[in-house]
């Protein structure tokens, strides 16, 4: 598994591929892409082209081996950015592969096939770059959802499409992905996939998973912490995690930037390279068990673009950043 | 101009008036109510009718002297509730005194004339209740806009409104409400109400606008320090003001309260009673002069609602309550 | 069964009950109204306040054994209105009786319960009322839906709602009043009320209903044809029904309005009183099996919405008229 | 000018390109277009990237010199679709030509110097092909519009953009088009541009004109009556124009397509091949100086979307073809 580096550019549209020269000119050429994970302007949610117009652009341009994952939604002060995901020369602490599933059938979206063939792929690739399950620090997945289209298709092959709600097949798809990323790290949790799936309430903190119409396969791309460290005073890139328990744990995020921020001997510095977070209105219509919301019954504005809209509010003041990776609906993460 | 005290309570809905049964459990009566200042669930924007459905329910049952202010829209992590500004019968360190302008003329709102009927209720209010411009510390107002209708009453009677588009009146209506505010307590500034206007960039810092289709006339609440402090340890009630120079000044946020929940002696302990903010996107379409915002090209979604809902999700973040008045459109504030 | 009349008023908001007084000039006492049938300016979907607004200053006045009924929802074209059912004195073709059934738990919409409790209240009016099922033209019923709140209830019970998504909760009440309405009228229907539910595709041309969060039991309005006639030159009501096959089934439509606007012997002239539609998105996501339509992808704008401006335009471009009645989603329709 | 035909398929999605084969298949080669006229699925507002995917997909595969018109926009029944206009070897009937203006500097956009780019391109044109004025039957142009960025730029230099309203910038946008198509088609017109621009009222019935953000120059098509007619049996192909004069003028839009569906000898049949139509909501507020509509007053939805839905439901339902090109905003036409 190769070494990897971060670097990550605002974009002027979903078409802006101009953060490539800007890769250039910090001496990164084309082939050392593995990844572009972006946030484009759309509504993140089924019909969002901007995500498919960012796909499109960019999918002619990186390795053919990279993958994209854009996820859709800048509400509030998010801004749209890329982040590129490059293969290092030299040892950074960050280790990163990607991979795709195989095409899933319409009719397997959102279901256990669908998680399987995420465990699948994580699972070979992990063996073919040697990762430990205990190295890995963040999955992200971007799978399909279901179009109207595509429900049609499976009810004309006679078969039962998992909703008919295009809009909550997005949930299903992302949460058949987090489990799959789940049973790929933790193998005896394979066999309980239908358990899981039909439980409904699976969580894992290594996941990080997005829907769109732009494709059919699931991309994939797996951070881990790399055994092999640089010789200062090369950067160290090192990865946090934590679970904010409410959509306003100001105190979780806190700890978990103070952390980040604290340099370790021999360095004197520290910088935050990007924050990777999932936003949710929860299910049970309030915020920390006793503030009432309404993202759930808003029926002009879907939840996932509230949730965002504040979750992103609050990690861009605290961080000071905007160009923050935050993706709606959490749904197994 | 009475010593007041401020409760506040959650809503169920918009309809939803038993925070007056819980003010009774507390020892007040409808009497002692002065004003009622909530954020209801709608859009916030001109066809919000959970804000004319509160006025309504509330309208009835509060004294003919109080007023209500509710400012809709309670996207991603707000919680609809209701402030309750009351009088107290001791002192409290805070006075509060509300007023109504005179109803205006369709083709008034966003005007000079706007401008000077807020300057001039706030101004005979001051005067009445003995208010010193010096101690004035936020005057909430809540002010008319144009819909279609009232657009047409205008052409009908040979004017011009000072706009065609009923989201947009809604701004031109917060910002003749901030100058008057403004020039009601910089009497300096009176004569100059005409050019603050066509100059468009006047602000003050004590004014909360906010704009709806369910009244005609303005509905004005003063709230000022006052020289009478109750005796410990009866709570003193302190006001604290500033501005968050942009979405994510995450630094003035914190440093304000700081400072507000940092106890005087011989006080050991001190709360956080309620938040007042107003929130926008910024016009030149980047946050903090760096990262390109959507909110002002995003056709499905207005950017009041945005903004309320990137900076609602700030302020509940870092203070831990949901329960904040967060208004869009900061039109002279 | 009284007899009845009908008219029909604009109104300027939801909040307007000036149609009162119009009634007034035009004879008509508060005491005559069976029921008021409006059509609300909000989104027609969970958040929809101006349908609250309009119950609550609506049921504030009408007579107690009134009911009333709004639709949100006045996309594109269609103008916002009520249409009065008034008791006649004399007789006029047309007969009308209001019931509203018993309060609905909140874990009961949408189920067998729901549809049996509309049933119920449905055939003890005909007994009351003396009508019979083959005299039955339309019933009118608005019912209950789904908020976060009532979910929360629901689950706090140890219970599971139909649904979590609350506005799939739309659809899954107005359905099980469009069974409940049937099993009225087709007495040996109602043992299978629990099948029909779960099959998913039970039709009938007599049920028109609608769902909100402003009630917690059902309103219902029937209308049937009366045996008694009226007097020439006394005019008479007569009620006409088809189905659109598409929703740019333009030849049915043509047809019925063909046959509604063609005076019957001893009249000359025919005027079309008022409109009853049901408006919806194809499930197939294709319109008429041909045309692909976006109503189900858009994440932006909810399909009712989509289908009732649609088919607003065609019904109200075709009968000149755009104080027509037209509802969002026909399930069980 | 060349003879033109047209033909026209449905679309998948906004990156469909599939009709390039069924072109194919129908005989044509991709040199044959002329332009490509498309509806796409999108909101048809400022950030409306199904259009700008479906330029970008389209734009790399027609000839340098035809061009592409995408009108976002398929709300209610309207189905997304491509109309290709297309070289013809024989005489048609119809003539087409297609022409670009210069790239509009961001200033421009809803000046008279963007009217007289669209005026001067279309001259030139028309000289070049031998049109004369009375053949034109109809200018199609797409145009920009004025985005966040593009404000700042404006600003930036010292300028003062039309608007800061994104969305608004549309309409003035569409507007200084219709402008500039009418002083095309009427010279005396061209000095009157700036007066015609301020005073806010011109219309040409010649003129469908939508704007966006996926381009910086006008793309214009001219459709005009040709002399030369085709010899029976080939199929000639005729034009008809009407106004409707409200979004409900059924009589108007009954009477064009009955003059269009009547064969002229020695033809014995008549098909329809396209419409192409502007919807917009009534600036008054009411529909026929009448029905009061709420698509001003709708912060939810923009007028424009409304008005598609409407006026697309009433077209699609009479003429049973739901791949009409139904544009919103009828600014100057």
């Amino acid at each position: 598994m190769p070494p990897a580096t971060i670097l990550k550019f605002p974009t002027s549209s979903p078409a802006d591929t101009t953060p490539l020269t800007r890769l250039q000119e910090a001496g990164f050429k084309t082939q050392d892409i593995l990844g572009i994970v972006g946030k484009t302007e759309g509504n993140g949610c089924v019909n969002d082209f901007s995500r498919t117009l960012s796909s499109h652009v960019w999918d002619a341009l990186i390795p053919e081996t990279a993958i994209s994952i854009f996820s859709g939604g800048t509400e509030g002060v998010l801004s749209p950015h890329v982040t590129c995901i490059l293969e290092s020369y030299e040892p950074t602490g960050l280790n990163a592969a990607v991979t795709r599933s195989r095409v899933l059938e319409p009719w397997e979206v959102g279901t256990a096939e669908h998680a399987k063939a995420v465990t699948e792929s994580i699972r070979e690739t992990m063996i073919e770059e040697n990762i430990q399950p205990g190295d890995v620090r963040l999955v992200l997945v971007k799978c399909p959802l279901l179009t109207s289209e595509r429900i049609a298709t499976i009810q004309g092959s006679g078969r039962k499409p998992v909703t008919l709600d295009t809009y909550e097949s997005m949930a299903l798809s992302r949460y058949a992905s987090a489990i799959g990323i789940g049973a790929a790290i933790e193998t005896f949790l394979e066999p309980q996939i239908p358990y899981l799936l039909s439980k409904g309430d699976f969580q894992t903190p290594f996941a990080s998973c997005s829907s769109g119409a732009e494709l059919e396969d699931c991309h994939i791309l797996i951070l881990s912490d790399s055994r092999y460290t640089p010789s200062p005073p090369a950067p160290l890139l090192r990865t946090f995690t934590s679970t904010l328990n409410t959509a306003i744990d100001f105190p979780s995020l806190q700890a978990l930037l103070t952390k980040a921020l604290t340099p370790t001997a021999p360095y004197t510095t520290a910088t935050l390279l990007q924050v990777f977070a999932k936003a949710e209105a929860n299910p049970s219509g309030l915020v920390g068990g006793r503030f009432r919301h309404t993202m759930l019954t808003d029926s002009d504005l879907h939840s996932t673009r509230h949730a965002r809209a504040a979750v992103g509010g609050l990690i861009a003041g605290v961080t000071g950043d905007c160009w923050v990776y935050v993706s709606g609906g959490a749904e197994g993460t």
